[in-house]
Parts: structure tokens; sequence; C-alpha cells
């Protein structure tokens, strides 16, 4: 039975492109490949294309499923699809898998052409500046001139934005949800306790362990856990799980006691799995990296000047590891410069994951703006 | 040059306890050796002793230095000495390290007498109702009859709260702060995080490393810097650290870019150097397990019924660890019923890490509190 909404099975296709890039740590990549995919028509006038950018451990598969049978469809499945908030009957959707992923772009595990091995440690660090210039390349690939909108989520969201201070006649509706314009020194301490208990894993290797029988899922696994405490909400965790216990009584011992202790355990496992631990690593330096502000040195008003886009920022009141507030630093920003912007604090339990989920004002705030950019086209 | 208002030289001394202890695992430890230290005179009455209850990685060492040329005194030498909030002159202090501690009381690294070699893996886990017990066996040693007070911040507030549930005739004032009734979800998931970190170093050895010659610092090291990251609130974070760089420029690799990573890598080698890795985990089993409504059973009104002893309750406004909201559950269970309370939120931007800070106006709470429970003895 077909799914109703949903964009049905598809396939993801890979762009190589063999234009070198000058990426921000100064280091050079003489050519690469981005996975990606699609959903929707391209219209003759190429001007309804939408560029979806991924957060920390996303990837091009934004929708729809890869085989009937498959457990889940695309991570944003719940947002894109035919008659949904972002409706490919409309749009023409992109997701990409960004340069340093883990799905099929070129990244850590990559070979590296010049030596016949995996990249490893030696794979450079990318900053969100490096991916729009990737992203630029595949939308010019593709041949579209101008995006009808460039949407994203928490690290998706920053990426959205750098489009408009990078390529700002290349964009016409900007949406950017759940996210901030740099991360805070408590933001940046999680991420090096993430980093720190990767890189201290015995079995990583410096980053070159590709060849080896043991990967260090040990610290990938910490990782995660620790991801998941800053994903969701303090209230959330408790109406979830509170104090419940797993047994009828305490077992005194270091096996898990509470529900949450085996959350927790079960999402490390299965993404210790799954992800690369090197592409991990460099995702969470992008975050930390990622400051429009250059330092401090300008503001955003000052950054924002050249922004053409419209805008949405959506945020939630329980997102702790992005607050509202830093939206609407934002959202300062851009109405200092007289920016068309709409902004959303949407009410929600979930903490920071709600961007994921399917609230239905939520929703209906990106359909009705998607509608309104479909219609002034 | 004696430092002022300085308890001075002080020396830890061990009370060896030969009656058995039944811990609420079930197990028994035989006899067991508790490390203390004493500060001010006990009265001819004996009323006039205050017990000091230690945090998670707290000690006896509440005041003073062993030596002239220690870099710091005990942690809470701020407010315990002559003429300081808990005033010496006037009030017997007891500072001891608990059963399963770090610092010389029975624990992990102890010698079991029955196998001759240390405890290890299987050290008991140790609760705040055993820690409890084994304070009062030390009470009764120093042939005290009723406890003036018992204080504690953070876990230590939890053995202060305990004290009323088991001994409601021996304590007559419970100061309690920066503390919680029971751990919240998000509070036992911070504490997975960190035990997973260790028991996964593959220098854990499922606890037995003591003849190894690694010790589990990996862990041991994730875990603080995670322990850190909750004490501090997001804004002292911002104002102390916020995006501030270790170098000109951006290194673009793996080592501290921000000077927020090398303050957490910095706490975390300092920490992993002097804890013991057995200690940590157990410390942080007993807050989970802490819960005198035994699991919802019970309301905490109901609980309080029992308590005889007047109270101070504080909490701080950034503590994001155990907010004030926490503080004042207990303290709607005490006035429920009729307990004499007095509770006072701190104006405080350092987060969980207030209640070791030596803020005047918590400071001199303090101060008025004792000194009104000194007169009215």
């Amino acid at each position: 039975m077909k799914e109703i909404n949903s964009v049905g099975i598809v396939k993801s296709k890979t762009f190589k492109c063999s234009d070198p890039i000058k990426l921000s740590c100064g280091k050079t990549l003489d050519n690469y490949d981005l996975i990606y995919e699609t959903y929707g028509k391209l219209n003759s006038a190429k001007d309804n294309a939408v560029l979806v950018c991924h957060a920390l451990t996303g990837n091009q598969h934004v929708a729809g499923k890869y085989k009937k049978t498959d457990k889940y469809p695309g991570w944003w499945d719940n947002l894109v699809g035919p008659g949904k908030p972002l409706n490919t009957n409309k749009f023409f959707v992109i997701g990409v898998n960004n340069l340093g992923g883990n799905e099929g772009s070129t990244g850590p595990k990559s070979i590296n052409t010049k030596t016949k091995k995996a990249w490893g440690a030696n794979f450079p660090i990318i900053t969100v500046e490096d991916w729009v210039k990737t992203q630029k390349a595949l939308i010019d690939f593709l041949g579209i001139k101008k995006l009808s909108a460039v949407i994203g989520g928490s690290l998706g969201g920053m990426q959205a934005l750098e489009w408009n201070l990078q390529f700002p006649n290349e964009v016409s509706n900007t949406v950017i949800i759940a996210a901030a314009p740099n991360l805070t020194a408590q933001n940046i301490a999680f991420n090096e306790v993430a980093r720190q208990s990767i890189i201290t894993d015995p079995d990583f290797n410096k980053g070159n362990f590709y060849l080896n029988k043991n990967k260090p899922k040990r610290g990938l696994r910490i990782a995660r856990m620790l991801g998941h405490i800053t994903y969701l909400s303090n209230d959330v965790m408790g109406s979830k799980f509170g104090r419940k216990i797993k047994n009828k009584n305490f077992l005194y011992n270091f096996e898990t006691e509470f529900e949450i202790e085996s959350y927790l355990n079960y999402q490390g496992d299965k993404f210790a799995k799954e992800f690369d631990a090197n592409t991990y690593i460099r995702m969470t330096k992008a975050l930390d990296y990622y400051d429009p502000t250059n330092k401090n040195k300008k503001k955003l008003s000052e950054v924002f000047k050249k922004i053409k886009s419209k805008f949405l920022v959506i945020s939630f009141t329980s997102d702790w590891r992005f607050s509202p507030s830093r939206s609407k630093e934002m959202v300062k920003g851009l109405l200092d410069n007289n920016v068309e912007v709409s902004y959303a604090e949407i009410t929600a339990a979930s903490g920071h994951d709600a961007f994921l989920m399917s609230d239905v004002h939520y929703h209906e705030i990106i359909k009705s703006y998607f509608n309104k950019a479909f219609k002034s086209k």
C-alpha cells in the first residue's frame, strides 16, 4: 500500500565535482562527490527548487524510502512530500549529504585518490562556509540559478543563513529552525566532551581506524548519549522517563536501573554501529567554528546588510540547546536591515528535537510560508 | 602569617567502627573506617556539634590546611572557621569522608580484610541511607547525643534531609543547600553518561585496576568534564569564556581552539589524576537511588511527618542541576507539616557551583541562621 503523501521510493544520485575547492582551513580538495536526492519536479523556469540542509547527523535522505520494506523513511519525511508543508507537488526539493559526511559524499572514510588509502585523520576540517560553497556547486550542476528557498534546522539553519551571506542573490526565501547564529560556550563545551570521548577512545587511533578490527564505538556511544540529553528538554525527559525503573526493585549494580539509562544506552549503541567517528567530530567542529560575526568583530546587523531573501525563523520554547533568544538575535539583525522576516516561537515540550517532529502549529506555519512563497514566484 | 578566620592547621582522624553495617543493597560490611576532621570545641553539654555532609567529590577536609604550604584549604573553608558563617568559636564542626570514599574511609581501593586484596569491583554500592547510618555511628562514638545541626549542599543536602528521616530526634537544625529530594531523569541521564564513560574505558577492567599500570583516567576525565558543564550556568560560562579563542586565528585541528575547551580539559586531567573511578561511579549511584518518596509511593509531605528539626533551605537562581523548584518541593513538604523552615532563593550567576562560593547574601543568611540556632540552644 502506498503511504499517503509520501514521495514514495527514492534513489540517491551522486554529483561528481571536478572543480577544486579551497577550504576555510587552507587546504584544497581537488575534487569531491556529493550524494543527493531530489523530490518533486524542477519546473521549466527552474525557480521552484528548495534546498534542505541537514544537521549534525543528518544526510541526503530527507524523504521517502529506498525500498518498501525500509523500517523508516527519510529524516524529514513528515515535512516533505505531496501535500505536506514542503509540498513536492509544487516544489523541487533537494537533499544533500554534506562534504565530510557519512553517507556517500566525500568524507574521512573515502579513498584519497592521491594516496589510494582512506583519508582517515588526514581528511580536512570542513566548515559551514565550505558546505555552502559545495551546495552552490550542486545547484549550478542542476541548472538552478536561484533557489526558491533554503531550509534547515539546527546546524542546517546555520547553512541556510550562510547561503544568504555568500550568495545573497541566489536565494529568495530562507527558513531557519531551532538554530543560532553561533554557539555559546556551553554548546562548545558539550561538543568538546563528545569529541574528547571519541578522540581518547583507544580504538580511535588518531582517526586511522578503517582497516582495524575495532572501531571507536565506545567514544561515539558516549558522544551520542550526551547528545540525546541536549536534544530533549528537562520536562519531556521527566514526563517520558521520570524515575521509572526497569525492574520491580533496584538491583544495586551498574546495569541499567532506570528507563532513562536504558533509552540512552540503546541510542548510543545504535548510533555507534552506524556512524563514522571521524565525521562526527568534524560535524561538531563545523558547529563550533561557525560565527558570521567573525569573533565579534562585526555585529549581526552589519553582517546581514547584504541579505536580500525573505525569512521565516522558528524556535521552540523548551529548546535549551538553541533557545528562542538565539533565534531572536537573528531576527533582530534581520529587522535592523528591514528584511521581511516572520518569527514564530512554538510552544513545545520536546526541546531541540521538536524541529524534527510534526507539531501541527509548527507545520502549519511552514506550510503557509511555502504556499505564499510559491504564489509570489 | 596566620590566615584570618582560619581554623589553622588540621589533622584527620580515623574512626574504626567494628559494628557491622547492613547496607541498602543487602550486603553487610563487618567493619569499616571513617576518616574525619573536627574544628572548634565540643562543649560540656555536647550540644554544639554540626555535621557537614559532603557532595559528589568532597571529603572530610572541610576547613584549614594540613600544612602551611598547602596551596588550598579545605573545600568549605570560606564557610567554616572562627567568626565565619559556621562559626567554630561557637560550634564543634565535624567533616567526614563518606563510606566508599576516596580519602581514607573504607572504600573500593581499601583492602578487604577477608581476601587481603583491594575491594575493587566487589565493593558494594552505598546509598545516602547507608551514609547517614555510618555518620550516626561516628556521632555516637564522639559522645554526641543530638546534633545541633546537619548541613550539606547538593548530594550533601540529601544526607542532611535523610538524617531527619532516620534520626528525627537526633538533629535540631537542618541546612539544605542547592539540593533536591531526588534526581530528575535529566540528572540521572548525566550521571549515566559519566558512568558509562568510566565503565567502558578499557583500563577500568570492570573495576579491578588497582594493581594495573594504567588507571581508567580517560573515562574519569570525560565524566569530570561533563560534570563541570552542569555545575556552571549557561550565563556564567558565557561571561567567563564565551567564544574566546586560544590563539589569534583558528588552527583547524582537534587541539583546543576555545578557552572553554581548555578549561574543561584542564579540569578533567587534574581530576583524573586524583580521584578513584570506583568511588566516582558509586557516588553517582547514591545520587540516583536517593528518593524518600520510595518510587512515588509516598508524597514528601507524608514522608516529612516525622521531622522535628528546624530547617534552612537555600537554592540559587541559575542552578539548573538542582533548580530552585526542587528546593521548593522540600519546603512545601516541610510547611505541610508545620515545620519551622526558612527558605532563600539566592540570585547568583554561577549555577550549581554557587553553593561553594562566598556570595555575601548567601553567607549572611547562613550566619544569622546559625547565630539564632546557637542562642536558642
